[in-house]
């Protein structure tokens, strides 16, 4: 058996985030060894909170879960996406609440801490808005040394964003953020919307989820319902896309992108119209993938696996 | 026989302008009123002895070439593309100099003129920068009232650009211009690269212009000779993208557009890593195209037809 990757997750926990949050949980390749929330699809404070719930009634309590930044770099919180995830983060769905509390110190600090326990080996998901990383970037510029990989949901390369024409909501919530880490000098993986609004999750894959013995896979599929509103207008079917889940899918290994090559990206950090959009250099790529020489980003555009079987397998074998 | 459209056309006499210019000259629904020179490909002088040259050798001297904007509206002429268009702008070959010169009228006047003329009948034709159409709006703000269709080959909505990762010439060498242009009130067809890039016109189809009977069409297969050299690592063979004659095909009305959304099209004119992406916003088209009520600039993403074949065959019988 291969050693468990450890993986820190940065999240805001967001209906996706749990789905991917019970991905990881179940997936025999990765153990979690923090987690870290930070404002996004709802705030820091309540992302941790829905975080903690979902560990507890996972049987995952002692997972260690750090309150990171509520406001961003450059601007406050915008107040979340309850359209889309809810009032509370987790589709108005009322858990239990869990005995645990946050971590004392801060996402940033967890991070750099886990760095050093795991150095060399520590993978780093971040699925929601880049402020804890580059807050942990830039109180330790060496972070980068000891981190094995890193993985984000986030951006949009050639496919339309999903907060502006151009730009894609964990980008967008925070441009500055999302540009010191794609800056930082370690390897990026980009899962662009190109790649994650071309997976979803079915109904009857929820209803499997509602189904299940386990009270916290039941839970996820009952968070899952107000979201799938939301999808329905834009695919026609009642449906969600995989964001999270699919970054979770990649950083674990589990499946391997059809189609990432390495360029570079640069995120508009400007205050016009491009503003929070991943500017992913995609030129001459017409005869197949080309890495460029030193882009240290993957840009994730294609994931031919059937993504969503295999993470409901997962979370329901888990 | 429906009345043939009054088109002024300008360019930036170019290769593909110069195949674009074949084009309309042999089309039987069209009638070149006048032509506007403006830098792009190269200057606005070079372009205007290039069009008058070609005009010459294709027996149609008598169509005014006005010369236009050397400059463009913030910032100075960057000298051409010579690595695509040759030194002169066509392909570096050297055509028999004209007797005629530019018309004295700047190009925006000419088109301002034409817009009187032909009121509620011209239709614009674009395939260069937009500097001169900015100047004649800027001029004259009741232009559009005149004017009955514009059509523009630039910008890349989805694909990526040619200039930078997300800029495309035309529009990166005067943002500005564009921008004035998209916002003016009149019906815009853009043309962008995600339509453009994917008609090419074959070695085999450029022979056939090369042995045709007419000197002008010879000219025309020859001056295309430099730009197939630059398109071949782009396409894996000798070819060339279909820029600015698809634009003419569109324009003249001979092949409609499959997927063309009216969407709200923003220019970025900051100096941040999107200056000069034209932003088309199309979110939720997934279930096939949809029109933005108001949006009055109609982005061509897919041309079905054979593009190709039906502009040699113009050309050819012309």
């Amino acid at each position: 058996m291969p050693e468990r990757i450890p993986l820190y997750l940065d999240c805001d926990t967001g209906v996706d985030d749990a789905l991917a949050l019970a991905y990881l949980l179940a997936s025999p390749a990765v153990d979690i060894v923090g987690i870290g929330t930070v404002s996004g699809n709802t705030s820091a404070a309540q992302g941790a909170r829905n975080t903690l719930d979902l560990l507890a009634l996972a049987g995952a309590a002692g997972i260690p879960v750090a309150v990171g930044a509520h406001d961003h770099l450059d601007h406050p919180y915008g107040g979340g996406a309850p359209h889309v995830h809810g009032e509370n983060g987790i589709g108005d769905v009322e858990l239990p609440l869990a005995e645990t509390e946050p971590d004392p110190r801060t996402a940033a600090q967890l991070l750099i801490d886990l760095s050093h326990r795991y150095a060399g080996r520590l993978h780093v998901l971040a699925i929601g808005p880049l402020t804890n990383i580059a807050l942990a970037l830039e109180a330790d510029p060496t972070l980068p040394e000891r981190v094995d990989a890193v993985t984000v949901m986030g951006g949009s390369a050639l496919a339309p964003g999903n907060i502006t024409a151009v730009a894609e909501a964990n980008v967008y919530n925070d441009p500055q953020a999302a540009a010191a880490l794609v800056e930082a000098d370690w390897d990026v993986t980009l899962v662009p919307l190109d790649a994650t609004m071309e997976h979803t999750l079915s109904e009857a894959q929820r209803t499997q989820l509602l189904l299940a013995e386990s009270p916290f896979v039941q839970a996820i599929g009952a968070i899952l319902d107000h979201y799938f509103d939301f999808y329905t207008p834009t695919y026609g079917e009642r449906t969600s896309a995989l964001h999270d889940p699919l970054a979770a899918v990649l950083a674990v290994g589990a499946v391997a992108p059809t189609r990432a090559p390495r360029v570079p990206v640069v995120v508009d950090t400007s205050d016009g119209p491009g503003r929070g959009q991943t500017i992913a250099d995609l030129r001459g790529q017409r005869l197949g993938p080309r890495d460029h020489d030193g882009a240290r980003v993957r840009v994730v555009l294609d994931v031919d696996a059937p993504v969503a079987d295999h993470i409901v397998e997962v979370v329901l074998a888990g």
